[in-house]
Parts: C-alpha cells; sequence; structure tokens
C-alpha cells in the first residue's frame, strides 16, 4: 500500500513539476518576478509581507496571493498595502501547488506586474516539496521558534534561497541566540542569505527589501 | 490522478485507523493513559512536557515519544526529567502515524506506565488526520503566533480536546488579547477546556497537569 502511495505521489509531484516549469515559463514572459514566503504559523509572513508591499509599490508595480486553509484575514490584512491581492483558501490541503497559483492569477495580466509574492500556508514540512514556479522562495523563522529549528525541519531551509529572521524586537525577551541561528542555517543550508528584522520597529526592512528588489 | 491520490490517501488513512484502533486497545488493556500534543514548530511543545513531566513523575509513572522530521535534540531535553524517552525521527513526513508510534514502544512493558506522552511533528495541518490511538489530544498554541490561528487552522482545534496557550509571559510584549483568542477557539471547537500557562514562569501549569491527570 505504501509504496503504491509513494508511487501516486511520485506522478503527482511530477506533474506539479510540469505545471511549475509552465509557470516559471510565463512569469518570464511577462517580465515578473515572483517571490515566494514559507514559514510556520505564526512566523509573521503576513506582517512582513504587508511592510514589503507598501514599500516596494512606491517604485515598483507589486501584487501578492495568500494562502491558508481558511479565512481571507491575510487578503485583507494586505489589502491594506493598496497593492492588489488575491486569497487562496486551500481547505485542508496543507500547502500551496503550481495549480493552485495558475488559478488564483486568472484574470490579472502579469505583465503589468514588476513583482509578486505568494505567501504559502503555514506549514514548516509540506510546502518544501511544491515548486510555484517561483525565481526565489524565502523561508522566515521568528525569534520565538527557538534557534534548532533549521536542524529539525532541514528541507524547507535547503529549498530555500534566503531567510528571513523575524520578531528580533522579541529576541531578548525570548534569550534567542543569534550566532547559534546562524550556525544552524548554516549547517544545513551553506552561504544562504540570513536577514534579522523586526516589522514591528521597521529595522532590518530596508535591507531584506533590497535582496527582493536584486532578484529581478 | 487527483481522484486516484485521494482514493489511496483514503485507503492509507484507514490503515492508520485500523492501527490506531488495536494501540488504543493495547493502550486500554496496560492501563496507561495516553496524551499526544500538536502544534505549530516553536509553540513549546518540548517546553510544557518538559515542565509536565518534571511534576508528575513524582506521583505517577510517566513517559514520552517525541516526533520531529530530524535530531534528538528533544529527547535529550526531555531525557533531563529523568522520564523514559524515545525519538522518533520521520524523514520528510510531516506527522506521526499509529503505525511509528508502534514501532517507537516496541521493548516498551506499557503496564508499567500510568501516562505516556506523545509530541507530535511541528505541523499545524497535517497531523490532524492521523490517530495515534492516543485518550486526548492537546492543541498548544502560542501567544506569538496570533490569536486567529483557530480560524485559519481549524481542523487540528476541532480534533483536539484542550487548547493550552502558552507563552502567557510574552502576551504583553506582542499584545496578544486573550480574549479574541478565545473566542476565535469558541467558534471552532465550542465547550473545549483551554488553559492559559508560561513555562517559564510555572503559572498556569498546575491547572494543566491536574486536567491531564483527570483523563486517566
Amino acid at each position: 500500500m505504501t509504496s503504491r502511495l509513494i508511487e501516486v505521489r511520485q506522478k503527482v509531484l511530477n506533474k506539479n513539476d510540469i505545471a511549475a516549469r509552465a509557470l516559471r515559463e510565463r512569469f518570464r514572459q511577462a517580465g515578473v518576478s515572483v517571490i515566494s514566503l514559507v514559514s510556520s504559523p505564526g512566523s509573521g509572513k503576513t506582517a512582513f509581507l504587508e511592510r514589503v508591499l507598501t514599500c516596494m509599490r512606491t517604485q515598483h508595480r507589486v501584487a501578492a496571493l495568500v494562502g491558508d486553509l481558511a479565512t481571507d484575514n491575510d487578503a485583507v490584512r494586505l489589502a491594506r498595502s493598496q497593492a492588489p491581492v488575491k486569497q487562496i483558501c486551500t481547505g485542508t490541503i496543507c500547502h500551496l501547488d503550481a495549480n493552485m497559483v495558475e488559478k488564483a492569477i486568472e484574470g490579472w495580466d502579469l505583465s503589468d506586474l514588476d513583482f509578486m509574492f505568494i505567501e504559502n500556508v503555514g506549514n514548516l514540512v509540506c510546502p518544501s516539496s511544491y515548486d510555484l514556479g517561483e525565481n526565489a522562495r524565502l523561508v522566515l523563522l521568528s525569534v520565538t521558534e527557538g534557534e534548532d529549528k533549521p536542524l529539525k525541519y532541514p528541507s524547507i531551509f535547503q529549498g530555500a534561497d534566503a531567510v528571513i529572521i523575524t520578531k528580533m524586537d522579541l529576541a531578548e525577551a525570548v534569550e534567542f541566540c543569534a550566532q547559534t541561528a546562524h550556525r544552524n542555517i548554516e549547517c544545513v543550508r551553506p552561504g544562504i542569505p540570513v536577514f534579522e528584522l523586526s516589522t514591528k520597529t521597521g529595522a532590518g526592512v530596508p535591507e531584506a527589501v533590497e535582496w527582493i528588489v536584486a532578484v529581478r
């Protein structure tokens, strides 16, 4: 039974890879850079994205898709940035896939955009297996989650292009050791850029935005 | 393809249900109460369990299984409580299942135990679908994750028997609104007991332990 499951999953993953490849080509032709965000629930993806959209939209044409099992809370929050935003509700599914992204952008003229963000469902495991056609993937880790998360959830860090350490304003209160966190990240994904920031104070946000803009 | 995946998954889930039923009967015959813990990565399952094991083991025979994709960090931490502890490494699998539990308890005489805890992989989605034969399931939610998580991840709350709100010592720093959190929990899972606690200060831990002891 298990071997059949694996075989079927493989086929489904391959189907996703094909859809992701088509999306990536479509994004390239439209000239839009696509950045996806992954993390645990509550690591601050939406707060980060709200800051980034607000900051970038004065100079760039930006939009966002946000995934959750239920509610459109995040889309409502992000809409305050004035950027176009669409919510993807996955129901019971623990990750976004390329088909969900394809369906969500129906009706959008991608050539009107410079950057599109995709906020995945909060989950530090499953999203790592699904290519969404993005140009870069950011993994967020909040200081309240502990320094050992890269060691315990290596695959999501190995598939990312940059790490954002969030909620640095709480670092002292939770006795977060940045040095240990950096060492653990380096251990599973050597050489990956790491940004420390606080969306509450705004510290570190410009450096992360600069990295995102350079993806283009 | 998708319909085949669903069909195969259904069979695998049914297989898990059968294994979980057998485990539950085994636990009953041995007279051990089994409590599982689910939450996001970094919500404080291990810190909570460390407190609970240390507190309970003066009067009860307790043990724990801890699941993670990789590392035995949690087992090492929990072993400080002097209770028997085993680590389950799931590799790339995003949840524990009944077979993993069955394999992990090989060699343990369950009739030597009053309580066994199972700490699931940090994931607020997938573990909700897998019965582990436990008598009660606790879902942990830390104040740093935000009050809306029950609305965004309803299934994990709907399948739980009690909610533990952790890191209450940080509530003020993150402007956590307990009233909103309680209302959201009540909305998706009416009548469920909710405990607020801080493993750092110890406040609220005795009330949660009292609830666990009463499961027996």
